[in-house]
């Protein structure tokens, strides 16, 4: 952390390079480009070059600028291939994309969240504003770990439908589900831990094993059938796998619903090869069909399923708040929640209490998945009419997520880049990798207010694929 | 974590006993109670005293109950005695004080936590409601780390006073100062470092610290001069410390504040011993001189402090409102905090910022300050009228706590049990260090409404020391 930030710089180049962003003979950005976007002196850039062509890494042409070199080793580094990251590239992806996610003259079909008009705003309003007006003390007094008792009472309510049967004792409140799932990580894993995940992952997933400094086997998980149970069992075989992390309800990104019976093989295996299951259910209440899956942690016969959600998806995503029921490691995930704040918010966790308790959250549910669904069915077509054959979507039960898989030529950084400046987002399929992988895939968001300006963007991002389609 | 509940629970006590809580031939509690206490079944308990008997650390009386041995090595662990820990009992202490700390039966000279008569909840109220009725989308959308621009702004601004010259880029929004704290911590150090703390400190870093596994070595802090910077010298030239964490002004619990040659000294030290500081200006707003003291951050010559502070203490202790200045350990510290949770709320970020803008936070303070000070001089004075020969107080000069030092024959443990039965809380001084030191020191909390009530109980905690001395 401490080296000299052009050195900083030349190894983030470097990586880049490694990772194939720049390919061998291609020229990188300029200085002055790469001065103004790294919001740093041209003479850092220079020395950073500098140092880069005494690596052997790039190398100068007069009057042209600086090229990869032609001849370098695909990989220098002595990492093997499995753990080769492209941390740099995909973190700057999602910052950007982060960054621009409230830009209204942006079609949001890149972060997972959910448009204002999908939520129940007008009741927190209420539910807000009554508190504020009876009860201004909430202000000060803190709802210490592990929270709101009236709220952790209404989550035992609510996942009697997934079929838990739950205390309020056994739910942690969290800030929001990342903060779940790094609770969750911290408590099952130390540093140099392995563990299993599903590829491709939600991203928040890949950093959380980046800061933790864990090792990731990426199993498999098909958009119909899910996580791939025969390749964790191989995994399971060959190493020492910590945990698994795994989403049975509508995967993000690929909409994927686990059957009943990898659900119970799954949770069979967890027991035979001692890892733990870390589940992710933060779309399992946006299941499209009437009666919501069931939790993983409803048939946790052997205690191993840590649990983890969040209203963010569906109520507040500005509120964060998530919860944790840790089973046999509720103890110690409390123990480090405390520790990591000692309280969330009392403000935001009262409001979302108050909400559940009065009870417009199921109609509140049922109007947004049933819009949920048409648009998913109006994207499909959409992109059926308007892409190029080979393109492939998923079909996902629940949820606001479509993976869409395109001819394998297409990339899909490229397709980023060239929509962005449209005022389109999209998250290319690399965010879902640790690996170089899902080059030609991508991830759309379909929780808009769909009008004719989304059917024309997504006609738009066809006219851009075709484009590369015709290049190459 | 995967050991068998009663030994797990003859671990416990068998720390309890290593640490000194129940000397050799003491009687430990019985069976029945220990059943009622740990909330597990009497056999468990049996199970896991006869694992003691086992293990030769107690032994049975027959119709007596169980005992200490008495001929057992006073530390019977490999760990040397700088790191005997007491957490688990700590932990139960504060565990409980917390519970109770929002009792209106209680007087709280427990947790320092102002009441919500010194906090602006008035004008809070009016922020969040008028937020609530122009933009309810709020609920809708993140503050993705760094957090809110417009308060990352009033922050700035505000540190001006501190002499810290800052751009809203330099600061990071946080969960509180205690998870500030955390993220420094997290992003200078890793599992088995070493690094310096006051002593007496704040719990919130004790617990920190183990939840890291990091190593910790006290340095005295005095309540006049603060921490001792020849002690910090000499353990620099023994072992490899990475950070040290000090909080110059209104130090918790000693009220100390360093003067301006030993921060100049502490900074030269950082340099030549090549270590962080850590600062925790939780209460630096609350000094009771006109202008507040200089953040150490202000004179960061060698960039080597990472600062922390929050509005816990001061505007809305339930909003969980905190920052942090990472200076070279910004970008880690940001992408950590990102990593943990995405974003903090949006909602309490923004009506603070509101609230800040509108320019009534100087004369809250002022108005705060003012009536920690009365109370302090009624406390002071109190003690002094009530309390045995032999009683010190610390002197602070900010802040709202007061640090006592009884007679060493009087245990503040045993003292605090006591007080809670008469509906008062205080907090031992065995949960202001690692070590088994600090049971004849109490600190107290003056941010109550001082009132014929607050002396009684003040009074009375006199007379239960009274009663002890009287007893040895």
């Amino acid at each position: 952390m401490d080296l000299p930030l052009y050195e900083k710089i030349a190894n983030q180049i470097e990586q880049q390079i490694q990772e194939g962003i720049f390919l061998p003979g291609v020229k990188i950005p300029s200085v002055r480009k790469s001065s103004k976007q790294l919001e740093v002196s041209v003479a850092t850039v220079l020395q950073a070059y500098s140092l880069l062509e005494d690596r052997g890494v790039i190398k100068a042409r007069p009057q042209k600028g600086y090229f990869v070199q032609e001849n370098r080793l695909k990989l220098s580094t002595e990492l093997p291939l499995e753990t080769v990251k492209q941390e740099q590239s995909v973190h700057a992806l999602l910052h950007k994309l982060l960054h621009v996610s409230q830009d209204e003259n942006i079609v949001q079909f890149g972060a997972a969240i959910p448009k204002s008009h999908f939520l129940p705003i007008r009741q927190l309003q209420r539910s807000v504003g009554r508190l504020m007006r009876l009860e201004p003390e909430i202000c000060a007094e803190y709802e210490f770990t592990p929270g709101s008792l009236a709220l952790r009472r209404q989550i035992a309510i609510r996942m009697l439908d997934s079929g838990c049967q739950l205390q309020p004792n056994d739910i942690t409140i969290t800030l929001g589900c990342q903060n779940a799932l790094m609770l969750a990580l911290q408590a099952v894993t130390k540093a140099g831990d392995t563990i299993a995940i599903e590829s491709p992952a939600y991203h928040g997933v890949l950093q959380a094993i980046e800061v933790l400094k864990l090792n990731a086997i990426e199993i498999t998980c098909s958009t119909v059938t899910g996580l791939d149970l025969d390749q964790l069992e191989m995994a399971n075989q060959q190493q020492d796998i910590k945990a698994c992390i795994v989403t049975p309800n509508n995967q993000n990104p690929t909409g994927a619903t686990l059957s009943h019976q990898a659900r119970q093989r799954l949770i069979k295996q967890s027991n035979d090869h001692d890892f733990i299951i870390i589940e992710d259910d933060v779309y399992g209440e946006l299941s499209y069909q009437d009666k919501r899956e069931r939790a993983l942690k409803a048939d946790d016969v052997y205690n191993r399923v840590i649990y983890t959600s969040s209203f963010s998806k569906s109520i507040a995503p500005g509120f964060r708040i998530g919860w944790i029921i840790g089973g046999r490691f509720q103890a110690p995930i409390e123990h480090l929640a405390y520790v990591q704040s000692l309280a969330i918010p009392t403000l935001t966790q009262t409001a979302i209490a108050n909400f559940l308790e009065n009870g417009a959250y199921d109609r509140h549910l049922r109007k947004t998945r049933a819009t949920y669904q048409e648009n998913l069915a109006r994207c499909q077509e959409q992109i059926k009419a308007h892409f190029p054959e080979g393109t492939h979507t998923s079909t996902p039960k629940g949820g606001f997520l479509l993976w869409v898989s395109l001819p394998t030529d297409i990339d899909t950084m490229k397709l980023h880049a060239q929509a962005l400046e449209k005022n389109i987002g999209i998250l290319p399929g690399l965010a879902f990798s640790l690996h170089n992988q899902f080059g030609h895939h991508f991830r759309l968001n379909y929780a808009l207010n769909w009008d004719y300006n989304t059917d024309i963007a997504l006609k738009e991002l066809g006219k851009l694929c075709y484009q590369q389609v015709s290049k190459n």
